[in-house]
């Protein structure tokens, strides 16, 4: 029953474009997996072998035990959809006679390649004859394979128990090993029909009957205002023919094999084949137009067209000319989803970049009106302000302050704050847009209803399990044995404590080059070039952020890596928990890798310095940085700006292109060079395929988009180019990615999915962060708020005049630390006798001299005020926006609401039809009663 | 096709156990509706006569083309449960033959009774007929029906159309005319097997299956604690039978008539009785025990077992002794989950009360070592204060505020701010419990997976619908009219003006009520009757919550009835989308009008008094209201407890049991006293349950219940007693409606409901908003933040010590306004200069007199930040509280698990079955392909 019950998923897995490119165990010790491993669970490329040697051992007591899942050394990949037919019959993705198709390949590795072996294949195998004789058909075989050593003999023990599985859930197979190329396996997958139907059934898919129904054009006014839209919007759209789907649906029903005349049963094998079967296996259509790939790759992966919509349908698959009712998979709904979700991001981001391009010129155009900056400007103010370092600096003017005060503005206005609140309603837009689009594609996918079976666990926790129920002395099979929190304890410790560490380590590293800044800029002052001390303060800005950047990219995949070190010592029981805490922790850690440099900048730098004769000192005698006078929203803004162009150029750039390159490279080396180009003729598709580079999953993408996306949202208010900087970065990246999937990545087996998981919770939550770091980047890191006190509360004549000189506090320099004043104090020709700082503070001569001042405390009670204010406000817009957008659009709404009705009204017609047939063709008669009539 | 398909709906709704005592349209003027109209739809007491007369018209012109869901001056209810089995058989809810079940009763008021007429009794109708003659049965009846006006015919000629309709699907009826009530007629409805199968298969009902499987244990410790728990909780779990559940379940699978073989078939007959019918009607079993309804009683609705669990599941239905398998719905599950919230609300309650209580304790055991109300008992102090009022009132010594400031501390404390904290956890744990509570009942009740189909539009839509398609003079039957947003625009429009003004009548009420303080006030102030004087806080502290309890009340019926009208007038197309708006519209209404005055008390009395010499006037002359000297949070409290206990005492006493009972009696008036006995020996059950009150619906429970949270939540942190005497309240809450439920009302139909709806969206919305007010009433209303303030910044030796005087403020008394000095300046015995008032200016004597200070800015800056904090410190913990606590309980979800695989191990095993017998029995066989062996 165990058996049964684990083959079974295991079919589900692959039968139900189930688990995407599932591995199914590898036992690589000696041998490189020719697969990269599952789509679900890799990450980056590194190489999947999480089963340990032992496991050996305890497949030898436990053959029949063994979770048959386990197919060793294997990779499963789809066949590529043929660009070009080629014209030997042989090479088509059939098996040898011809009729039935290859569904699935499953590769591995043979350790000695037997080159003189012939290429045999058998479609099915029988259970019981396995234990007299490995290989039946061919003796010679059986004596070689005496030969192999005693590994290489378990691992083919062990694929052959899992091809008994299959073949025992009626799978059809055949085997081509090492035939062309040496070393590498090849088990072919049929699906037969039946089997196809049987796992419809089971998964409650829903398939589309022969019932057509129009779709309702809708009302007036909105019917036209989308005919305009279209007629607008069609030079955008790829050139692909869907255009089908809009006006007729086929109503879709769970299949079900007693309810077979709901479809269309008039050739039964064109049905299943162009339909059942394409939605379960991913098979090639017969009369298939040989191009298919070619559209994709025109009409998608090109970056001439990334001015146009993503062919979303054709992504998750092909309308193909002949079996025209539905075509094949492409790449199934996951990653549909993916490029779904990017389209509908990029496309987001457009208003948001225009409106952050109108905020930023608005600065562009006020910043000679800004009256500030003309104070600062302004030579006859003559501001004395007190010195930057100890010893080193000098007096200095204020007015030397003047380029940083005019640039501050460009991003520091009033306009900043209306774009701050536009973005966080932005971002809910843009989710609520994404669950409506989500929904909708659910809908034309025939998605509603389908609920994601929970997959079978992982081999490394059946392992786990294993050896623990082993140590208890238990009978192995009782099967009630699983990790308990006790098991995991250790585990969770060592995560606990890892994470911690690695947070701290961010934080040094961020401590580390404040340091470096802080040491060059005393080192630079210090020094008598005067070239050097003119340009200190760019040298010191550009080469810290240059350095943080380097250092974030080194430590994303460090922290990556360890990320997924720590998931594998946790054993998550599924595919799917592995995915989900894998994503978290390393989500947690790039966040705070690229995050925690801008946070400093944002809030803590220039916060902590001290008064202008009590300093705060760190590592001995070095001050802690000051921010350029006016505010460290410039900062903050080179800072933002260096991550995400160095960010998203060198991560494109080196990580995606260059790095694959390289690696494909390296991959057809190993196979010798001559024969290269002599192979690429007579390879068969799916041997070709195996020179692909692995499709590692979705993640890395999605990770790098939602970083970006937290860049865009979380200090939108102090960079309001972000959103422009991510489009542009986005426009390629669709296409970047799209032309890896098309032309550099072994095609992906297609996976159902209903929504993009994890990553939702995950863009929800920095929406809503994004409100509260903004509310405080306003209050705090810019001068919104004092210029607004200063306005209506202490400004004599309600204008900004006289807001620099309110701003800076007097301190009188006889009141210098001993040793800290300034060498020379005469730099500025004329001696000082009290010199003003940022500050407000009380003058020396007031009672509490250098105390916080009145209006200290009154700006910041309105610092306070405006981010509760600015929080509510905006969480409660927010809320308020996504309540009155609904989460599914009223015409799928209406539509579904239309095919249920539909579904009923044809089972009451079918209901009506049986009545008059009656008991005719009734398989099991049910007595109908009599009406009784009148009783009275 | 249309017609098939409303009548579908209709009978959906019906033996979906669906819509609950579904309306299905009245038009009633001259009659009374013997019903009182939907559950789903109606609230309060209210009749349901919104079709306007006109429709007859309409109906002439289009008696075809008429909702087929429209009969006549009716209304639905299901039999009650018999409490004893009488000896007649006839009395039984049987058809006259003795075979048929009642399983429901539709009943209509007949204008003329025809006393003389014979009962008559037609189990089906034919179609067709009709128009010959009406009632081809009785030609006498005919002529006598010609007779009746034309009104009445009208009703009839579409209450037969009706009847048809249902005809037609497949029901059997027998009509009980004016038999022995005078003017109401019976129709009674039985469902047959065939029409229950069906509708179960369309509604995927899931049915339990042969199948049963043992629930696992789960593992070691869970279990060992769950037993203990068990055994602790023993005496506290109703004495009822359904432990069963606890170790066996039948697997269940969605019924459908070709998987027959799945569910129970040995004898046919029971299993529907006992199985499909009691979950989709609601019978009466053959052999039931004749006392269920007095388990109900005796071990749910009874006040001595109030510190018991509900017996949940025997709400929803009743297990029976001998068709064991299943019992019947008796309320259904929609009522079920109302109880079992209720529970859960009221156990969450407990913990929340002890801790209250505590906090209490601790207010009350600290109130002697408080040292700021130490100070202000403290004579040898001697503050003197400026006066309370203008001219009448004079200086005063601050140690008169001694109770006041002593009682205030009970609860305005430092465990105030934990309680804050723990109840904002409370929230959010309660939110958390009850989802799993629900998903653990979804599981047990097999409503896993069911979705709530759309119901049909309501009637009044219909008929707007058809009034607008005549106006445009379309064809009426086109379907495609709906109406659109322009349609709507008076109705909306209407809605927002009106809500609008009705939010302002409330505010104007509270600014009412504080007028009339201010003035009693200064009239007490002014009388010279010393008893009067010494009273007068007192004196109009209570009156005005008295006069604010009262009017809350009155508006909170008038607030309800006019989100009545407003919801009629908007037309909403569905009971399910009438029901929401509704319930949104009244829980706003009654929200705003049970919370503005205390809002009020919280944020706004006592800060808008201006400061002695330059007073904020109102009205002309009148000072706004003062707090005592340690805050309002004392008359908030008061004001809290009054409201709550007021609101629930008088609701509960006079609207839940003083007016129903007045109404029962009003309704059997209308019987002659004499016959009465004789008549409720003789009668039917169905014609007895015709005296029993409406069932009107839950929302006036909920709304109830919800009003009573927000009091517990949102200013809990005045009030933390406030979940004592909720706790109370329910307690007794519980049993009150659960007699009401099982004795008072008709028993209303049972309807499938999977959660509590729009109801949840409320209480998370309240427990959001509860953390924000909770914040600002410890930050603002209490003395928290000034204390912490003061001892950290501003005490010379840490302590609280000189608090009070630091709070007071110097007013030199000969700056006074012209004519608002105090008559009576030596009231004290000496002259003043300068008297204290409670606010932070600077002193007379500064260079900003009476100016804020900076302890004013500091203290307002902190209340600011622990604004900040606290609503981010405890949204932050609610939401890791939230994401700790997984929506589905462990062990249904891995039962879920389960009961899937076994499903699907369940279906192969039938798969392998086949297999042998291949072609034997399949009906309609399918070529099984040969599998093909060895190619090579």
């Amino acid at each position: 029953m165990k058996g049964d019950d684990d083959v079974n998923t295991a079919m589900k897995d692959e039968e139900a474009d189930g688990s995407g490119e599932k591995l199914l165990g590898f036992n690589s010790t000696e041998e490189q997996p020719s697969g990269p491993g599952g789509q679900d669970s890799m990450w980056g490329n590194e190489k999947y072998e999480s089963v340990p040697l032992d496991v050996k051992g305890i497949d030898e007591d436990n053959s029949k035990g063994t979770r048959d899942s386990l197919y060793p050394g294997s990779a499963l990949w789809k066949t590529r959809q043929l660009d070009e037919r080629p014209k030997d019959s042989k090479l088509w993705p059939y098996f040898q006679d011809g009729q039935r198709r290859i569904d699935y390949v499953l590769t591995y590795h043979v350790q000695k390649p037997p080159s003189t072996r012939k290429q045999k294949s058998h479609s099915c195998c029988l259970r019981r004859k396995r234990t007299s004789s490995p290989s039946r058909e061919d003796p010679e075989l059986a004596a070689q394979e005496q030969r192999l050593d005693y590994h290489e003999d378990d691992q083919r023990l062990r694929r052959e128990e899992f091809e008994e599985n299959l073949c025992e859930m009626g799978l059809e197979m055949e085997k081509d090993e090492g035939n062309k190329i040496p070393g590498v396996g090849f088990l072919k997958i049929h699906a037969p029909w039946e089997v196809l139907c049987r796992e419809a059934e089971f998964m409650k898919l829903k398939m589309p009957t022969i019932k057509k129904y129009e779709v309702s054009p809708g009302s007036g006014i909105a019917e036209k205002v989308n005919m305009f839209m279209q007629k607008v919007t069609a030079p955008l759209q790829p050139k692909v023919v869907d255009s089908q789907m809009e006006n007729e649906k086929h109503l879709s029903y769970p299949f079900s094999r007693e309810k077979q005349h709901l479809f269309d049963l008039s050739d039964r094998n064109s049905f299943f084949d162009s339909k059942t079967r394409s939605s379960i296996g991913d098979i090639d259509c017969v009369h298939a137009e040989p191009n298919d790939r070619k559209i994709l790759y025109e009409e998608w992966a090109s970056y001439s067209i990334f001015y146009k919509y993503q062919p979303i349908g054709l992504i998750r698959y092909y309308p193909d000319a002949e079996c025209t009712a539905r075509g094949r998979k492409y790449f199934g709904e996951k990653v549909g989803l993916y490029f779904a979700w990017l389209g509908v991001y990029t496309q987001m981001l457009i208003p948001a970049a225009v409106v952050g391009v109108i905020v930023f010129l608005y600065g562009c155009a006020t910043v000679d009106d800004n009256i500030p900056s003309m104070e600062i400007c302004d030579e006859r103010n003559n501001i004395t302000m007190c010195p930057m370092c100890d010893r080193a600096c000098s007096y200095w003017k204020l007015v030397t302050a003047c380029g940083t005060a005019r640039a501050s503005h460009l991003f520091d206005n009033a306009a900043t704050v209306f774009f701050a609140i536009f973005m966080a309603l932005w971002a809910t837009m843009f989710m609520e847009h994404w669950k409506r689009r989500q929904m909708r594609l659910n809908y034309i996918w025939d998605m509603t209803g389908f609920e994601d079976s929970e997959s079978h666990p992982r081999a490394e926790y059946e392992f786990r399990v294993m050896k623990k129920s082993l140590k208890k002395e238990q009978s192995p099979k009782t099967g009630n044995v699983k990790l308990t929190c006790t098991d995991r304890m250790p585990a969770y410790m060592t995560i606990i404590v890892m994470m911690i560490f690695l947070i701290f380590v961010t934080l040094a590293i961020v401590f580390g080059v404040v340091l470096y800044r802080v040491s060059i800029m005393t080192a630079l002052h210090m020094s008598s070039t005067p070239t050097f001390r003119s340009n200190i303060r760019a040298t010191v800005k550009t080469t810290g952020a240059v350095i943080n950047l380097i250092i974030i990219i080194i430590m994303d995949e460090v922290y990556g890596a360890i990320a997924r070190w720590l998931t594998i010592m946790e054993v998550p029981k599924t595919d799917k928990s592995f995915e989900e805490r894998l994503i978290f922790k390393t989500f947690i850690l790039k966040f705070a890798n690229a995050f925690t440099p801008i946070v400093y900048l944002a809030f803590f730098r220039g916060r902590l310095i001290g008064r202008p004769g009590k300093y705060i000192y760190v590592m001995g005698s070095y001050r802690m940085e000051e921010c350029a006078h006016a505010g460290c929203l410039m900062e903050l803004c080179i800072q933002l700006c260096i991550t995400m162009l160095g960010k998203q150029l060198i991560q494109n750039n080196l990580f995606e292109i260059g790095i694959p390159k390289l690696k494909k490279l390296l991959r057809q080396r190993k196979i010798d060079k001559k024969h290269q180009e002599e192979l690429n003729k007579t390879l068969h598709r799916h041997e070709k395929d195996h020179f692909l580079g692995p499709f590692v999953g979705l993640n890395p993408e999605y990770m790098e988009m939602i970083i970006q996306f937290g860049m865009v949202t979380l200090f939108v208010a102090s960079f309001p180019l972000a959103p422009l900087f991510a489009l542009l970065n986005n426009i390629i990246e669709i296409r970047l990615d799209a032309k890896k999937f098309v032309t550099e990545l072994r095609r992906p087996i297609a996976v159902r999915a209903k929504d993009i998981g994890i990553w939702y919770t995950l863009l929800r939550g920095l929406s809503k962060v994004a409100v509260i770091v903004n509310a405080f980047v306003i209050s705090f890191t810019s001068d919104f708020i004092p210029r607004l006190v200063y306005q209506y509360m202490y400004s004599p004549d309600g204008t900004l005049h006289g807001f620099v000189n309110h701003t800076l506090s007097y301190f009188n320099v006889s009141q210098f630390q001993p040793g800290t004043e300034p060498l020379e104090p005469l730099h500025l020709g004329y001696r000082v006798d009290v010199c003003r700082y940022k500050d407000y503070r009380d003058p020396p001569w007031s009672d509490t001299p250098y105390e916080f001042s009145r209006e200290f405390w009154a700006i910041l009670a309105a610092r306070f005020a405006f981010v509760i204010v600015f929080q509510n406000v905006v969480m409660l817009m927010s809320d308020f926006v996504d309540w009155l957008i609904p989460d599914i659009p009223k015409d799928i709404s209406v539509q579904i609401h239309k095919e249920r009705n539909l579904i009923v009204e044809l089972f009451m017609k079918e209901e009506q039809g049986k009545k008059y047939r009656n008991t005719m063709s009734d398989p099991s008669p049910q007595p109908l009663r009599s009406r009784p009539s009148s009783q009275a």
